[in-house]
């Protein structure tokens, strides 16, 4: 099995050009030498390339496996390689051994860890250096925490980069969530009625794919600027207990619990298929209002949904998100960005100067991770001329 | 696992109201009970919906598997509902057991089993009353039979019908041959440089699915008006040797052997991917020209092609057609009409008063299946007002 | 005026490759000299192209204009360079003068002289050598005639040439149709609810540049197949009288008169705008039914309709085609394609060898073409291997 | 004249809801009756609608024209409603009879009456209260002037806020400068090379409309993050000297002086068009390097020039902005978002109690602005529920 995961590691590392630019630009600092990193993030193919590059800059890392996403073929990989992999018979037990191993510098997925620690595990404060945070998710109650008073340590919004944002939650997830649920469950697009719960930049990315697709999209909102985005993206826009009727596709793009219930989903069509697009953790709760009865798998990764109406809908992944479950998350060369952005969070965090609070990466790391992958596929930017040189400082 | 091939098969008759609404056309006919019927088409979930389907209206049916798309779980599913499947250990094997069962009517893909009886297996021809063939690769060598008077048997030209040539090529093949190689291979197709080896339209449809998804489409033709309609579909058109050199990705779609040979091959770039999506036999022959050096499956459904530069490439499905191997085949829904058509097919040509030679199916036909599918979706189509109708015979 | 003319003339000129290659066959086979040929066809710039090239061939040429979508400054060009364009006061005695000039070619379009000759200008028919239909709404009357035996000289169907009709309509009309209604009015397609009436080749094209400029597009048919095309084009399909109710925007292409009526205009939204892309005569007929009242021109081409609810609506163009008359129809690129196959048409009508009836252009000519284009453009095809020449022939 | 300029006036007020709220909104607070407001954008029908909604509320407006863009019907029906309008015979002239009007709100469009008045006439700065700023071209000077500490006056950035610059930019000027384009030169999109210097909004929105209707695109940048934004929008990514090689359409989008010279224009293939879709002047200075040679207009807005090589390239609109000379600016719809955030900016200078400096508009007004006009589409947002609101709060 860790020949099975050795080939997909190989096979990604070909596609990633930013990871290796930033692997030797850090490499050239030298601080990473020795730290003990902790890799929170969802492991598969191209996350283990992260881990590899740090174990070849001579950190201590330990990786973060859960129950329902980890890639098992990848953990055999990595320990072959001798990488400690946390990966036990519970989410918590798993998540308490990588903490018992005291990370100095943590790439967390949601603040899942960093929040755990700041509430039950307050031992392994002391040691922490410094938190790169992925997902939006993530960042916003880091923000929180940190306008509270109650963060306790330096973090990175890789998030936030636009080399992340711009990118990896438009055309990462969207396309890969898209792409998950129709080979889950081989319907087709045209034609179909998709509704897009939450039009932030997962939303959007996933509306546009579905738009492209063939799919007629009607999006549900609570913000109104985001709203008139979708309707001018061509996308119907309705209150989600009036689209979810004709809904054929259903995706959530929330990232917040409880975005579609059971009391939504009773209205749902027979024949209508339910997935999550966002972060996952209860964004559909199909136990929340209403009487859904879950019933067989009738596919791999197909859940048969009993209404009280007699119809069957379907949810996909059992709810947890669709692109890193049914699917193997985002496309490697969108990966090797964030990638490459959290081992330069992670490099910054080791100088051990930032102070507590959510900060910003500085705008020329994301331009180096930009051009690195520009370079690797053989483009070349102009100069500014004098004008445009003097245009950014006249008036 | 015949339960899973029962969960997959009945998950996907509840998405196929166009099959259904011709069963019970046909089964008001009675034409195909106690008829034996042969399908060679490949087999999934969807086409062992038809086998279902001719075994409820009394047919004797039985079906060929082949060594490289067929999916045991769903042989299991059919045995278990007592229908003969031939999946002997070689294709020929199989193909001359399926040909022993004498069938009646035969459901053909590619014209391959007729050109085999023509050829030799003439013995199976007395009882063969009709041939309803699926695939543009099929109709071609059929017409060519048929001119040199070598056609023995009656042949409806299902693949022709409007309701399969523009639907099935077009939304079907195009989209899940595209999602068949990002699922094997997990890279964007956002900046990919995508080469398309055709423009009928299976290629079509690759380039549009492509271009919708952010690819840069480059086609190689030979036939100048569908150069020129790729040219304004958005795509560069260049000759196949210079088009390799960039491919991010190349695509072939021609369902012609030989289009791309291994002399080509060693043109690639390191890290591309190569991948069938036409016919799948020898399409692509890397053995053909050059020293293209096959190596490791890298991935499930992956191998590296050595090439002499020193580059590695990567072959898809080793050249069978990715979506029915790599993937599941078309959508469902798109299957739904191909499957309705062969069904109607089937049942004109078991009337036994078609002529030798290759037919049309009659446009009422088309009519009715694609009117089955709207009214499954609740649409209502307006009826033609007087001066419409008038339209059609006046002048 | 005549020099406005002229530089629009020349600009074209210079973006018609193919018409020039055409010109240079046409003159070395010299059939076109010292023949009468009549042009019918929308006098814009670019068939003012065709013109001066059969002149510059030694025709005795004379085109047909008409009062609303005739630009005037062509006209003086044309006259300014001695040729005659019969431009009189009303329609029918502008066509008169035209048939009196007995042309013994005729480049028609909507099959509207010929009729008229047909039916009330017999002593026309004997010069009559062959006429060339420039349109589907004309090759549908031709075919009418032929098969009731009414039908009295050769005409080729220059409309179902490949490189017109999958060009033609569907890059041509659809972008120029919906370019010229948001010019005409300024508003916006982004969120726009359009509607289309009828999915031929040109509703199709239309319903492809709105959805791609952001519009939510409706369409309504009264074919299954066409109706099932649409939705698979992520289109939604409609009855026309529901439709009605919500169009920001209908748009109709239907070739038919009376294809929406006042009765279905009654229905629509205060700000609703209606506009005509396929014939233009009486395609939509607000008299018709209903009591629209039609008040001023409230912008160039844009004319109020007062609704019995009270509503106002706006008519584009007052119901002409309106990418012929408030644009300046299809693009130069396009147009040069349709012309070049009119003079090979011409020419090939010129030989007088063709039989009463309505013909093809032989493939050879649509190739031909289509090359002459591409070669302009610098591309090279490649050319079959001997597989593929095999393919052709074998089975 | 008036009257044609009053059509167009009441015609786009139709379609205007969210500057219908504003006006109404603002009405109720009374701030603005009796103030001197000068409104110094492209004067069109959509912002006369402004000019009149401010008088309507009581404030004394007085309007820049200026002599490539203003459309004198327009200046014809505000002056019947005894509006000032300042229209000399330079630019100059108009411009200082404008400020004489002594403004104490301004509305500016690339910052250049504000410039002006802290340059050349800073005896009107005392009566200047606020200014508000529309364009991405104004508000870069105007933050260099706040940091350098120069600026004297309070600004809001109108052009910052979410509904003016996720909307103006993407869906209006991207799109009406590709229509303009076409309009004036009636060349197609499907196939043509299109080069989009520049990758900002703008940028951005001209070429997804350019691949949206069938063009290549290559864009050229200087930013690596917008480099490989445009790369993952399927575009090419080249070199500028490289790119004006192969351009069949070359459009600017960098709002600075320059972008494109005389230099890089001797490189352009005969039939290239050059149009500028930025801020205008001067984005494409032709006489800057090279021996570029401007010959007559050959259509209305269609300019040759006449290169070394002796090959001939075209100049839309002398080198104005195309959509708003050649064309009528940006779509009503998309303008009256723009112009409610103007009235609401205008109204909050209008408090006097914002610090000199450049400010967002506050999120509210953006969010009441988008709403309005969601309102008028009746469309209906979701509430957010309990976990919803929480997630905003919690951690």
């Amino acid at each position: 099995m860790s020949d099975v995961g050795r080939g997909m590691l190989d096979f990604a590392a070909g596609f990633m050009p930013a990871l290796h630019a930033a692997t030797e630009t850090v490499r050239a600092g030298g601080r990473l030498s020795g730290r003990r990193v902790g890799i929170a993030l969802t492991l598969e193919p191209k996350t283990a390339c992260l881990v590899e590059a740090l174990a070849s800059l001579g950190a201590e890392v330990s990786v973060l496996g859960n129950s329902y996403s980890t890639k098992s073929e990848v953990i055999a990989a990595l320990r072959a390689n001798r990488i400690a992999v946390f990966d036990a018979s519970t989410d918590r037990a798993a998540r308490d051994a990588f903490v018992d191993a005291r990370p100095q510098l943590l790439a967390d997925d949601g603040a899942e860890v960093v929040r755990y620690i700041h509430r039950e595990r307050r031992d392994a404060l002391e040691a922490l250096v410094g938190v790169a945070e992925e997902t939006t998710s993530g960042v916003r109650p880091l923000r929180t925490m940190a306008e509270q008073g109650v963060l306790e340590v330096a973090c990175l919004a890789v998030n936030d980069a636009r080399t992340k944002t711009e990118f990896d939650n438009v055309y990462g997830t969207g396309q890969s969530v898209v792409m998950a649920v129709l080979d889950a469950t081989n319907v087709q697009l045209p034609g179909a009625s998709v509704v897009v719960v939450g039009y932030g930049p997962v939303g959007r990315g996933i509306a546009a794919t579905a738009r492209a697709l063939g799919g007629r999209v009607t999006v549900t909102e609570i913000d109104p600027v985001q709203a008139l985005l979708a309707y001018h993206d061509g996308c119907a826009v309705e209150p989600l207990q009036q689209a979810v009727r004709h809904a054929d596709l259903l995706i959530t793009a929330t990232g917040i619990a409880h975005s579609v219930t059971g009391a939504d989903a009773e209205l749902l069509r027979d024949g209508a298929i339910v997935a999550v697009g966002g972060m996952g953790q209860g964004e559909f709760d199909p136990a929340l209002g209403g009487e859904v009865r879950l019933g067989d798998e009738v596919r791999a990764g197909v859940r048969a949904m009993h209404l009280s109406s007699g119809a069957t809908a379907y949810l996909v992944a059992d709810g947890h998100c669709a692109n890193t479950t049914v699917g193997e998350g985002n496309p490697i060369e969108i990966m090797d960005l964030s990638l490459a952005l959290q081992l330069r969070a992670l490099d910054l965090l080791a100088a051990g100067d930032l102070e507590v609070g959510v900060h910003l990466l500085p705008r020329h790391i994301d331009d180096e991770v930009a051009a690195s992958q520009l370079t690797a596929a053989g483009i070349t930017l102009d100069v500014p001329n004098a004008t445009q040189r003097q245009a950014a400082r006249g008036w």
